[in-house]
C-alpha cells in the first residue's frame, strides 16, 4: 500500500426530504448565489423545495449553466458574485453545476490576472468561496470531492481544477430526486459513476486489499441496483443505493494508498470537446480500446475483476482479463450506450491523431498509472475506439 | 436505507515513516502537551520519533495513562493542561491514550461543575481543545472518530462520550509501529476491530446495500490478513491493511442509514469494569451468547454474513446463520482468546445479575438494534457466556 493523505470535511445530508434542511447549513447572514442549470428542477419540482427553505435567507439566483460547464457562461456568474457581494454559493444540480459552482468558488478569491489561470496554472486551490449542493443527478460524485473539471467552447478545451479549498461545506443527497431523472441521464450517471471505480482500480496489484473490496463492492452495487433504477427510479432502496454509490466512487476514499489510471477521463474529455458527446458515453467509448491497449499491465487487476464482479472462474488469467473487459463493454451496451466513436459522428476519421496532438502540444510526460502513455499511445487507442 | 447525516474531518496522514510530518500538522504556537501510556514507546522508537518531529514546538508531557483510561489519573492530566496553559494535545497511543485525550480536549474547556458530568449528562461534546493522535495499536478507530469511553476504578463504571467537537484534527498512521506490538495486543486489536464491524453488521436487513458490501470487505479483508500480521508484524502489507481496517471499521461510514446494536460493547464494558478483562476479550464473550440469543431476529443478517464472509453456501439460513456464530467463536478462540467469562475469573457466579441490576439501575431503556433488550434479557445473555 503506498503512503497516503485522506481528509474530506463535506458534511453529508443524506434521505429523504432533506432538502429542507437546506437553512441550518448556511450562516443565516449570508449573501446567497443559487446556482442551477437548464431549468429541469422548475420541474420537478426541487427548484420550489429550495426556494422554500431559503425563504429566510437572502439569495438571488443564477440559472442556466450547462452540461460540461462553460467558462463564458461562468463568467457572467462571476459578475453577479461581484455586483451583489455574494458571500455563499449554492449549486442545485449534477457534477456540471457543481462543478462550475467550484470554479466560481475559486474565481470568487482569486486575485490573478484572468480566472482562466485557475485552470491553467497547475496549482492546487486552497481558497475559495463557502459552498454547498443540493444533488439533483447521481454520477460524477463532485459532491463529496475537491475537483472540478471546466469547458472551454472558444478553444474546445476541457480542464481539470481542484484542491482543498473545493470541498463543499455540505451536501443534500435526497434519493427522491432521481425519480424525475431522463433514463438517458441515469444510464449516463451509472456509466460514469462505475469508470470513476475502474480508473481507481484497473490498475495493477498494489496490495491495498481493503480498496480493492471497497472498489468492489461500489461496482456490484451499482451493477445490482442499474436495473432497478431504470425500470422504475421511484424504488427508494434502489435509488439510494445508487445515489449513495455514485458519490463514494469519487469521493476520495478508494483512491488512497494505490496507482490510479485516469486516462480513459483524459482522452474521454477530448471527445466531449472535440464533439458535444456526453462525458460518461465518451468513457464508455474509450475504456474497452484502453484495457485492450494495456492488457499485459493491467491483466492481474482485470482477471480479479472478472473473478469478483464478473463471477468468471473458467480459463487461465488472460482469459479471465479478457471476459472482463467484454463483459464491461457489454453492461454499456445493454444499457443502450454505444462503446465506438463512429456511432456518435460521422467526422471521426483523425480524432485520433487531433486528440494525440494536443496532448504533444500540451506537454503531457504521459498517461496511466505509470505515467508510461505517450501521444502515439493515445493515438492507437482512439483509433481502437473507431 | 434509513436517512443519515456523515462528516468526519480527521485528516489522516497514513504509511512509512509519517511520525516526522508531525509538525506540519500543530500550530507552531501551539503548547503542546504529548500523552501516553505505560512507556512502550519509550523502547520502540516512537517516543524518540515524536520528540524529534516536536523539536521545535514548546511541549510538555503526560505518561502513564492506563489501557481503560483511568478519570483519576486523567485528572491529573487536566491539572497539567490548565497549569502549563496547554493549547493543544497530542495523544500517542492505542484507543486508551486516545480516549483519555478527547476527555481531556472536552475537560479543557468544559465549565460544568465537575469534569465527570461529561461523561454522564448525555449531552454531545461540540467543543473542545484542538488535538492530533499518533496511533501505536491498530483497534478501536478513536484514530477517526468522535467517541471515546472513559472509566472510573472508585465506581467500577465505563461509560461513553461523544460529539462533533471530537473528532482529532489529524492522525498519523505508520504501520510499521505494528512490529513491536506485543502478539496479546494484537489478537486483541483484530477482534475489537471484527466486533466493531459485527455491531454496525449484525443486526436485521435495511436495504443498504454498499454499507453491508464495506462491512464484509473491512471483516474479509481482516480475516486475510489476521494470520500474517500474527504471523510476522512485520509483514508491511500485511500491517498496513490490518491497520486501515481497524481504522475504517469504527470512524462513523458504514453505521450509516443503517441500524446499529452496540449491545455486545454494553455488556463487554461492564466485564471489564467488574474484572479488568481486555476490552477486546469481553466482546468475544458476549458476541457467541448475544447472536444465539438474538438469533429470530438477526438471521437473515447472520446467514449473509455466513455466506459471503465463510463461504457456507450448503443449509438453510438457519443453518447458516448458526455456523457463522460457531465460526466467529472459532475465529476468536484460533486466535486465543477464550469466549467464555468462567476463563477469565473463578468469581463469574453472579456477575449476569450485577450487570443486570446496573442496567435498572442506570434506567437504561433497551439495548440492541430495536432497543428491545432488557435487563433481563442482559442477564440470560451474560449467563450464557459464563
Amino acid at each position: 500500500m503506498n503512503n497516503f493523505q485522506y481528509k474530506n470535511p463535506t458534511n453529508i445530508i443524506f434521505g429523504k426530504d432533506t432538502i429542507a434542511k437546506l437553512a441550518e447549513e448556511i450562516p443565516a447572514d449570508a449573501k446567497v448565489l443559487m446556482l442551477y442549470g437548464g431549468g429541469s428542477i422548475k420541474k420537478n419540482g426541487i427548484y420550489d423545495q429550495v426556494k422554500t427553505a431559503l425563504k429566510d435567507i437572502e439569495h438571488f439566483e443564477f440559472g442556466g449553466i450547462p452540461a460540461n460547464p462553460e467558462y463564458a457562461v461562468l463568467l457572467e456568474a462571476l459578475k453577479v458574485i461581484k455586483d451583489k457581494e455574494i458571500t455563499y454559493l449554492l449549486a442545485v444540480g449534477g457534477g456540471s453545476v457543481i462543478d462550475g459552482t467550484k470554479f466560481l468558488a475559486a474565481a470568487g478569491v482569486f486575485e490573478g490576472d484572468t480566472p482562466w489561470d485557475i485552470l491553467t496554472n497547475k496549482k492546487p486551490t486552497l481558497q475559495a468561496m463557502p459552498f454547498g449542493t443540493v444533488l439533483t443527478l447521481p454520477a460524477t460524485g463532485s459532491e463529496m470531492n475537491s475537483g472540478a473539471v471546466i469547458t472551454r467552447a472558444e478553444t474546445k478545451e476541457k480542464l481539470a481544477m481542484g484542491g482543498a479549498g473545493l470541498f463543499p461545506a455540505f451536501s443534500i443527497l435526497d434519493p427522491q430526486v432521481i425519480t424525475s431523472i431522463p433514463r438517458r441521464q441515469l444510464v449516463n450517471g451509472i456509466t460514469d459513476a462505475f469508470t470513476h471505480v475502474l480508473e481507481q482500480y484497473m490498475t495493477y496489484p498494489a496490495g491495498a486489499l481493503l480498496q480493492d473490496r471497497f472498489a468492489e463492492s461500489i461496482m456490484q452495487t451499482l451493477l445490482e441496483v442499474a436495473p432497478k433504477v431504470l425500470e422504475d427510479p421511484s424504488d427508494y432502496d434502489a435509488a439510494s443505493n445508487f445515489m449513495w454509490s455514485c458519490t463514494m466512487a469519487l469521493n476520495g476514499l478508494i483512491q488512497k494508498g494505490v496507482p490510479t489510471d485516469w486516462a480513459v477521463h483524459a482522452m474521454g474529455h477530448e471527445l466531449t470537446a472535440l464533439f458535444g458527446i456526453d462525458h460518461a458515453r465518451t468513457l464508455a467509448i474509450i475504456a474497452p480500446s484502453h484495457y485492450q491497449y494495456n492488457f499485459e499491465s493491467k491483466k492481474e487487476k482485470l482477471a480479479q475483476y472478472a473473478e469478483r464482479i464478473w463471477n468468471v472462474t473458467e480459463g487461465s488469467l488472460e482469459d479471465k482479463a479478457y471476459a472482463a473487459i467484454e463483459k464491461t463493454e457489454s453492461f454499456f451496451n445493454d444499457m443502450g450506450i454505444d462503446t465506438k466513436l463512429s456511432k456518435y459522428t460521422n467526422e471521426f476519421e483523425g480524432t485520433a491523431e487531433i486528440i494525440a496532438n494536443r496532448f504533444t502540444e500540451r506537454g503531457w510526460l504521459g498517461l496511466g498509472e505509470h505515467q508510461s502513455l505517450k501521444p502515439e499511445d493515445v493515438e492507437t487507442i482512439v483509433h481502437m475506439a473507431y
